[in-house]
Parts: structure tokens; sequence; C-alpha cells
């Protein structure tokens, strides 16, 4: 597989191009607007074919770049049918899959941060979007976000993957870049918990600002950051 | 292969943990100063025993945390035989070989951006330091460096590798993580010439300012980074 992570670091978001190899289908997910270049260049030099850009959620602390890569490359735009973004070709559900060439994404639906919150399991590896962060999790006081939610897909969803399963989060604010399902059990310090209750009272008391750019990537991430 | 990429932003540095899995010996390359805690953090969770932090080179950018981690773990440091850091344990040299329990790590001496520069080729990824960047290189205009043993150092040696190599630098400063040998000789701007002059030209002319942290960063990492 041809496999690369990429990061923005204004707002440290990861994010990943997947293909079978040199010049193939490709699938790109969370892709950052200030960085559509890049990911143009790289696409190019790497002989690929853009399908479809893969989005977790809608982002709060940056724009994406799918509507760019769409009108440059013609590819999809997909997101989970609780997104309410009219800018996206297809809308997934838990339990879909989608293929292209040498590459099945399949799709789990993992509400808690948002409530379109989406993960991507593709083999050894599974792409939690802000559900679960290398030893940390995505805030849930807003747009629709609930620790109650998040609970339920971190424990009975996400942590019932093997503990080898490489985990791959749209952010990291500390420069690490890949976890396991197995690390994130035994360290992530916010889920040495036992029950929901003891969850939501962590994720109630984080005291976070307001994310700066949310009234404005929100606005934008419902049009797939066709904006002026 | 246990195999951790990490990144310290302030430098844009990436560090390297190196093991044959969890419990097993491990080595370190390019650990920074700043991040010795996240480094000690992750060894212990990772159940690793620190053999070995390696330098690619005596950096000027950044300070080494390679004397808090042999402080703390007691470890062995390991640099190339050309550094002139007396807090060296084992100095290293072209077509050394070094082992830890599953692991086998070939030294290849690719001076240029300095005269003290090593990379380091594990199986199927080498580990270049700032001799060969992704799609860029190594400046070549203090600490003894020469654009004319670059260009020897990355077309007579880095570039004698399988295409299919993974390419591991000790920067990036555009977000991306990884490339292959074969990428960097078809795509790396800097390397589309055909000899050692049109590559000591480009060199010559890059008009770069000096490193905010040079007189700091040098002097602290020939004492391993053991300084007030």
């Amino acid at each position: 597989m041809l496999f690369r992570q990429l990061f923005d670091s204004t707002s440290s978001t990861y994010t990943y191009i997947l293909a079978a190899g040199y010049g193939s289908d490709a699938v790109i997910i969370d892709p950052v607007l200030e960085k559509r270049e890049l990911y143009l260049q790289l696409i190019k030099e790497y002989d690929l074919k853009l399908e479809a850009c893969l989005e977790t959620h809608v982002h709060a602390d940056h724009i994406t770049a799918s509507g760019h890569l769409r009108k440059a490359l013609q590819c999809k735009i997909i997101m989970g049918k609780q997104a309410k973004a009219d800018c996206v070709d297809v809308h997934v559900d838990d339990g879909d899959r989608l293929s292209i060439t040498g590459i099945d994404i399949d799709v789990i639906y993992t509400p808690g941060h948002t409530d379109d919150s989406y993960s991507f399991y593709v083999g050894d590896r599974v792409f939690t979007g802000d559900t679960l962060l290398i030893r940390g999790s995505g805030r849930t006081d807003f747009q629709h976000g609930s620790a109650d939610d998040q609970y339920d897909s971190i424990f009975n969803k996400l942590f019932t993957l093997p503990d080898s399963t490489l985990v791959f989060p749209a952010h990291d604010y500390k420069g690490m870049m890949v976890s396991t399902i197995g690390e994130e059990k035994r360290f992530n310090p916010r889920l040495q918990i036992s029950n929901a209750k003891e969850y939501a009272e962590i994720m109630d008391n984080l005291n976070l600002d307001r994310p700066k750019l949310m009234d404005v990537a929100v606005p934008a991430n419902l049009k797939c950051g066709l904006v002026d």
C-alpha cells in the first residue's frame, strides 16, 4: 500500500493519502485547504487517480480542501449521513464498505466529538478522526457532541478492533503520529475508567477555550471549503 | 518492528524510536532536548530498554536530549568518528554495523551538510539526517559543509539503495514525513542535475539566513546537551 501521513502545522491536522501503490486509485482523508497545492503535487508525482475525499466529520478547527480537490481532480466527497453539508456527493453510514482498487474501507459510526463523526478502518489501521486521539480524545462540548456517545464509540466500537490495530488520528499536538488500540486501552489517561459516567465527568470538566476558527471553519466546511 | 516517528514542532525535527517490538532493546535517533519527557514516557509505556542514542550529526538547529537520556536510562551515545564531542561513548565509521536485538543498523558516512554527517540504514528504510531531505537537502554552508561531498553522498551512496527504500529525514518543513529513494531521484527539485558542479551552483546560491540557534546549539551538542 502507498500510505502517506501529512501534517498541517497551523491546525495540527493529519491528512492521509491511501492507494494500492503508485499509479493507482486513491483516497484522501481530512485534507486541509492551505495544503491543497502539496496534495496536488504529491498526487501528480505518485501518478494517482484521486477517487474520493473522505471527511471524518465537519471540522471546527480548519477548512477542508475537499471542494478544491473535487474541482481540480473530479473526485467525490464522502461524509457520514449525519453531516449537514449539501456539497457532499456520497453519504455513508455505519457498516458501509467503500472500495477503491486494492483497498477496502470499512465505515464505523463513532459519534461523540460531533454527531457526524466517523472512523475509517482499513486493514491493519483505523483513522479515528477526533474520536480517539493519541493519549487523548476529541472534545465533546459543541456540534452536538456527547461524552456518552464518545464513550460508546471508543469502548464498544474502536476498542473491539485488534489491539495491534494502528491508530491514526486527525490531530496530534505533542509530536506523536501513530498509536495502537492496545496502547490506547492501557495508556490513554482519559480512558482509565470503568463507565460512561466517569468519562462524562472528565469531559465535562476540561474547561477548553472555544476553537478560534469555529465560526469560520464550520460554515466553510458545510460548503466543502468553497468560500471566498 | 516497533517504529515511531516523533516531531518537534519548534525545530521541525524528526526523532525516531526503533525496536524489535514492545519490551525489546531500542535505539533513538536524533532526540530533541525539549521532548525528553515524551521519550521517557513512551520508552516506559513501550517497555523498552534504550540501548543507544544515535546522532546523524552535530545539529545546529536544536539541542540534543542524548545526554539527559543517558543520565536517565544509562544508554550509550553514538556518533560518527568525525564528531568532535568528547561526551560520545562510541564513534562509528562508514561500513560499521550496529546491532541490537532484532535490528541491524548499517552506518553510511554521508558528509556534505556537515563533515560529521551519517545516515543509518535499517532494512527497508534509511535515516538520512540533514543529507537528503524530502524534496530538498541540508544546507552545506557551515560546519565544514561541502556541496561536492553532499553530491557524492546522495548520488553515489544513498541513491545506490533500492528505489523502494523509505527515506526518513531529520527534518521536514512542509508536513511530509516519509519519501523513498526512487521518489527523491525523480522529484527532488535540487537533484535533477547531471554533475557535482551544477549541484554546487544550486547550493552556493541558496542565500539562507544563519540558523538562529547555531551559537547555542552547536556548543551544547558537543556536550550532548548537558549544559545549564
